[in-house]
Order: C-alpha cells, then sequence, then structure tokens
C-alpha cells in the first residue's frame, strides 16, 4: 500500500526554530520530521510514498530525492495554493495513489505500531478510517487539537472547536477513493481543509475511528512539542529486559548521551567500537595491578556500559537497527568481557603471586561467557510473555560488580562473586528455561 | 487437513520378521513403521489421523491409543475384510475424512518435506494427485513396484504389470472425495486394489502426478527394505554446516553409534550429558599434567566430540527434536569446552610452573567460546544459502587438535594454536557476515 504525505505547510509558529527551512525538514533527534514519519511508516511495511509539497517545494525534494537512500520509493507533487486549506494538498494526491491508502502527515510523529495496526483494519468499500485518541495523554495540545466526536463506532462529527467530543484526531488514515469526492464537496462548499472532507464523510456515516490506544503520537507545532517528542522518543528506549543496574543507572545515563549523540553522524557502530576501547583501556589498568590504576579500570568499565546502552538507543532513534551492528555489538562485548576479567586476574596476580587467581579468573571468565550465551534464550521468554524478568543478571551487573570490587580494592573477592553469581545464574536459567 | 492412514495388512514377506505383531509395527530405528508415517506427517504440518486397522486391530489401537503421546489425534476405523484387496481398506475412510484429505500407507517412509510440497499442491474439484517417483533411485525394487504412465501432466495408466511407464507410486496421495466413487466402480468391476480405484480415476483424466524430485520415500516389504531404510535414514543425518573433523571422522563413527542408540530408551538430553561427562572425565586426566594422563585426557575429549553428535542425530532419528534439547547441549558444551581447556591450562602449569599458560589458556578459553558464540550467525547464511561453508572451524576442530596435541605431549603449543586459530577464525567471521 501506497503512504500520501502532505508536506505543503510553512508551520509559521516554529519560523523562529526552521528558519530558512520548510516545517517538515525540522529536524528531531538527528532526522528531519518527515524523515521519521517515512522511516516510521517503512518500519510498518509501507515501501511506496506520494509526497505533497508546497513551500519550499524544492528544498524538500534535495533532501529526499528518490528515496532511494531510505530503500524506499518516494513520488511527488506540488500544491501551488499550499496556502490555502490542506485539503487542497490532498486532493493533489488523486490519481496518484491506489484504490486504498495511507493518509500521512510530514508533522505528525507517531509509533510504527499504531500504523501497522491500521493496515489490518478492515477498510469497507467507499468508508474512511481515521486514528484517534480516545485517552490523550498529557502531552497533547486540547485547545489546538481536532476533536472528533464518536457514536456507535462512526465519527459523526469533527472539527478543532467542536465542544461535544470524546476524541482527538491523530492525523493518520485509512482512505478509499471516497475521500476526494468529499474534499471536493467541501471545497465547492468554501472548506477547504481535510476536517472539512472528513466532515462530509461524517454525515454519511462512512468515517470509522480506529483507537491508537497506548502508542504514541504527537502533533508538532511548537518547540515545547519538539522538547516534548524528544522527551517521550528517549523514554521509549528502555527495554522490557534490562536489568537492574541498566534500569537504574545506565539507561537514564545513557539516553542522555544518546539524545546528544543522536544529533551527531556517528553512527550505532562506531559507538560499539568506542564503548570496546574504553573496556580495553579498563583492562590496560587493571593490570597495571596497584589501587589507584585498579579504580581507574574500574570506573573505565562502568562508563564501557553506559556507552554500551547508546549503539542501540541511538540506532533506534534514527532507525538505524541492523542485525548486524547488533551482533557486531555482542561480540566485541564479549572479548571486552574477556580483556577486563584478563586485566584483573593478571594484575592481581603479578601484585600477590597467587596463583590461585587464574584458576578463579577462568571460572568468571567462563561464568561471564555463560551469561551472555545463554542471554538470547532467557530473554525470549519475557518479551513471548511481555514481561519483565524478576531476576536479570546480564552485563550491566557484572560490570557495576566489577566497578565496586575494584574501588574497593577486592579483585580476588570480585573475581570469586562474579564466578559464583554468574555460574549460578547459568544454570538457573537451564532450569527456567526447562520449565517454560 | 486429515491424513488417512491404511494399515489393515498382514505384510506376509515379513513374517518371520515381525512374528506375532502386525506389520505396521514393525521397529525401524526405535520407531515403529505407522509411528514414522505418523510423526513424519506430523513434520509436514499434519495432526489429525483417521487410521484403518485389519489385521491385529487391537494390538495397533492399543500401541498408538489416541494419539495425545505423539500430540495429535487419532481415529480408527476397522475393515474386517482387510484379506482381501486394499481398495476396501481406502473406501472405510469415507465419511471420517472431509472434502480433501493425504492417503498414506503405514509401510510407505518418507521424507516430511515431500509431504508439506504436497500440501501446498492445488487440488481442483474431482480430481487426486499421486506422488510419483520419475528418477526411481537405485534402492526402489522395480519388480515389485506400481508404476505409472505419465502424459501430459495427468496419470493414464498405473499397475504393478504395466510395460510402458515413466513413473513409480510413491503410495501418497492428496484426495478429494472422487476417489470413493472410484474405488466402488472399481470393487462392483472385481478389482479391489487402490490401484484399480485409481486406474478408474486416470481414465477419466482426474489423476494427476506430483513429483518426488529428490525426497526420500521407501516402501518397506521385506528384510532389506529395512536395511535399506535405516541406511538411507541414517545417511541423510549429515548436515550441511558439519565441519571438516565432523565430515570424515565424527559423523560416519556417530552414525554408527546413533543407529544403536536409537533402537535404546536412552534421550537426546541423556546423551547430551553422557558427552559432558566424557569432557569431565578429560579435563581431570589433563589436570594430572604428566603424558600417559594427558593422552588419555585427548582421546576422551575427542571420544565426546564423537558422542556429541549422537544426541542430535538419535533425536532427529526418533522426532525426538526440541529447541530446549538443542540448547541444553550447546550449554552444555560450552561448559565442557571451558572444563577441558582449565584441565589442560592446570595440568601443564603444575608440571612445568611456566605461568605464561595462563595467558595462553585464557586466550584460547575466550576463542573458543567466541567460536561458538558466533557460530549460530555464520552458521545461518550457509543454511539460507544451502551450500556448504568452505571454513567451518568449530568444535569438531577444537577437540580434535587438544587430541593431537595431547598425544604428541604438546599442551604448551596446542592452546597456542587452539588460541590463535579460534579467535582468528571468530574476528573473520565478523567480516564474513559484514559482507552477507
Amino acid at each position: 500500500m501506497k503512504a500520501l504525505i502532505i508536506a505543503g505547510g510553512r508551520g509559521s509558529r516554529l519560523k523562529d526554530f526552521t528558519g530558512n527551512e520548510p516545517k517538515p525538514l525540522a529536524r528531531l533527534l538527528g532526522l528531519s520530521l518527515i524523515e521519521r514519519v517515512i522511516l516510521t511508516a517503512k518500519e510498518a511495511g509501507i515501501t511506496e510514498f506520494v509526497i505533497v509539497t508546497g513551500y519550499l517545494s524544492e528544498k524538500i525534494k534535495t533532501k529526499l530525492g528518490d528515496g532511494e537512500k531510505y530503500s524506499v520509493k518516494i513520488n511527488y507533487t506540488e500544491n501551488k495554493e499550499w496556502e490555502k486549506g490542506n485539503g487542497i494538498s490532498v486532493l493533489k494526491g488523486k490519481g496518484l495513489t491506489d484504490e486504498k491508502f495511507v493518509l500521512l502527515m510530514s508533522d505528525h510523529i507517531f509509533e510504527s505500531d499504531a500504523l501497522k495496526r491500521l493496515l489490518k483494519a478492515k477498510l469497507p468499500g467507499n468508508e474512511c478510517i481515521l486514528v484517534v485518541d480516545r485517552t490523550p495523554k498529557k502531552h497533547i495540545d486540547l485547545s489546538d487539537a481536532t476533536k472528533v466526536k464518536i457514536e456507535n463506532n462512526k465519527i459523526t462529527d469533527i472539527g478543532k472547536k467542536i465542544k461535544d467530543y470524546n476524541g482527538i484526531d491523530c492525523g493518520m488514515f485509512l482512505c478509499g477513493q471516497s475521500l476526494f469526492g468529499a474534499l471536493r464537496e467541501s471545497i465547492k462548499n468554501g472548506d477547504e481543509t481535510l476536517s472539512g472532507g472528513i466532515r462530509i464523510l461524517s454525515k454519511k456515516g462512512k468515517m470509522k475511528p480506529f483507537d491508537i490506544k497506548e502508542n504514541f503520537w504527537i502533533d508538532i507545532d511548537t518547540k515545547e512539542d519538539f522538547r516534548e517528542a524528544e522527551k517521550i522518543l528517549c523514554k521509549n528506549l528502555t527495554k522490557l529486559t534490562d536489568g537492574p543496574v541498566s534500569k537504574f543507572l545506565n539507561r537514564p545515563l545513557s539516553i542522555r548521551i544518546s539524545k546528544l549523540l543522536a544529533k551527531t553522524k556517528l553512527t550505532p557502530n562506531s559507538i560499539s567500537f568506542s564503548s570496546f576501547i574504553l573496556c580495553l583501556l579498563s583492562s590496560y589498568f587493571f593490570s597495571l595491578g596497584s589501587y589507584i590504576y585498579i579504580a581507574i579500570g574500574g570506573l573505565l568499565s562502568q562508563s564501557a556500559s553506559v556507552i554500551d546502552g547508546c549503539d542501540g538507543e541511538v540506532a533506534r532513534l534514527k532507525f538505524q537497527q541492523t542485525e548486524y551492528g547488533a551482533w557486531f555489538d555482542a561480540v566485541l562485548d564479549r572479548y571486552a568481557d574477556a580483556l577486563i576479567i584478563l586485566g584483573m586476574t593478571y594484575g592481581y596476580w603479578k601484585l600477590h603471586g597467587n596463583t590461585a587467581i587464574w584458576i578463579i579468573g577462568f571460572i568468571a571468565l567462563a561464568g561471564s561467557f555463560m551469561n551472555s550465551y545463554t542471554a538470547t534464550k532467557y530473554d525470549s521468554i519475557f518479551k513471548k510473555r511481555k514481561k519483565k524478568p524478576k531476576i536479570r543478571i546480564g552485563r550491566d551487573v557484572r560490570l557495576f560488580l566489577i566497578m565496586t570490587g575494584a574501588l574497593l580494592n577486592q579483585i580476588f573477592f570480585t573475581l570469586i562473586i562474579l564466578g559464583v553469581i554468574t555460574n549460578a545464574e547459568a544454570i538457573r536459567r537451564l532450569f527456567v528455561l526447562r520449565k517454560a
């Protein structure tokens, strides 16, 4: 299915913020608004787009091109009357879309899950579906929102100023060709807005609502909306399988860092590599053996643990997730873990000459690996059940233990504890997975 | 879709072999023939069965029950005239199957892939499809086989004695209800065989062939057929991703052992555990340090490597493959690898007091783990491409290296070589997968 994206408006309320750029090219966490809309729709399975440009049309075309760099196909049509109502822009899409199509706004950011669900909805002939928010989250500016009245699973009224409403227009539609007729009728009646066309379909009983439920969406009109969107997109980066250290320490820090990194050109893989280099340094400091170096080693390993969250976060924020990237990160992490434990063991042995540390180091290394080796299977249970695991001993816990032990100058005991905890956890998982 | 299985015959040619059991209960590699047919069909997605019994009907019902132990549903119908032609047995299935059904013989063993493909074939109303072998493999006894003549993608003649044929009847059908009418007509004409009914459909142009192509199938009538089936089922156990040592040494040995183990009640998981115990012993002997013990350790680790193939083989032979079993085996293998390397390192250090061996052991352990950690992703490329990997350094190679090094009393160099090869392989895979 194709998506028609309306990107003709100027966004005058953002004039100071966007400068000489059209609003759809305003950047949110390293991507322009319209890129976000395209890439979100692509995540939901849409690969062909028709974009209606207007204000600074050429700039948008130059930026997006034919879509090849996003692995999608983009066609354009221009609405020279972009200063009039947005219904005219939508009408420009007639003939460029198929029987059914998705209609999106270039300044409405949403979660791909919402669109995925919408695409599965059944669209009876001649009807249209509007995604609505029946329990608007508190970041929605109700005074400026387009409201809808829903009765018996039909939209019966729509408008910015209606008093009696029970839903908010999220700016996402699944449309049939009947929309174009309704728009023409509305324009003839003097209302050039998209809402005008929708109102006509509503009166005919041909407009159905689709609840966005818990999925995130936001209409970006002001600087505050940008900040709000950044905040929520970042908040959504926490993972169900985050361990305790990750949840309370690493993730809050890494999200702050990712918010900055997303605005740079750093790739997720180069962030993974930076985290690996920190571990290499940590290993080196540990291998020197004396307290001050050990303490530095511990702090470096904990920093690496924080940065290790950023690669995935930036990838998700910028739609740069790849299977290879996740795997590359995992392989580097395993080598980093081995290096740190080797550094700790060697440093302790050099200073104290106690050979038992080598056996302990071996056991800690094996346990650490087994922790990671069993993680994918273990996590998959909880993803399936959509539950948080009660116990989740992973890399976040291991590196936090190492930092704490290093600061306390207790390498010997740290390696013992690490060996016991990680191996016990691996064996526990054997039983948990057997039951599942 | 339901499957109708014909299991009424006596199989007189196998009298000496089956003794007091009906032929469908004759055991092939630890499972009775009819269990194999049911479990193969289940692998292809069929979960409901109607079985037509005859000779020693009660014994079959007692053995299979309602199918719960195989996680399928089994219903029975009895053909008291089982000594007559098998067409009468098929006719007993009328009313117990749906509009379309699969028809199978209890003494025809086949690969589930063949049935999977057949289930995807389109069956136009009133027609039936017969799976045929157009290029019979050499184990097929042509003198006794039912032959078919295929012209213009229709079967035009069928029979054991037809001279002009270009395919062999594999005993698997995708049928519509028209089969029953044809059988009745054939019986009225005095031919009570299934082939009689098929011949009537053929004359009406309602019989289509479906090529089994490279998939394995065999009609089991004699003791020689049993032996042949065992041989081929075992031969099919080799894997596309088998490494060089596995291919030329371990697999030929493990298949011979699995052939025996399949006939016992040993579960795949208990075989995995036995292999782990061998590794534990190997580690202990290595840790003693002196040559004779090291040599024993090396031989034990290589035996473990062979037995490590048997768990999966027995599981595949007896349809006991589980996701947990494969994972349990992998986790035990990782611990076993760690124990063997620890034993080697400790034993060498005890005897020679050279601490450098600990660092080398660490690197070998990390590399060994990384080899396994990266294997799933690496192998997945080749499975997708249906190609053998040119280079495949895995556990088979590692344990073979360890045995060779142990027999040569070269623990120090073995660990160095192991460390270099495994880590180089892990890094090589990073690049191979990046390209893919």
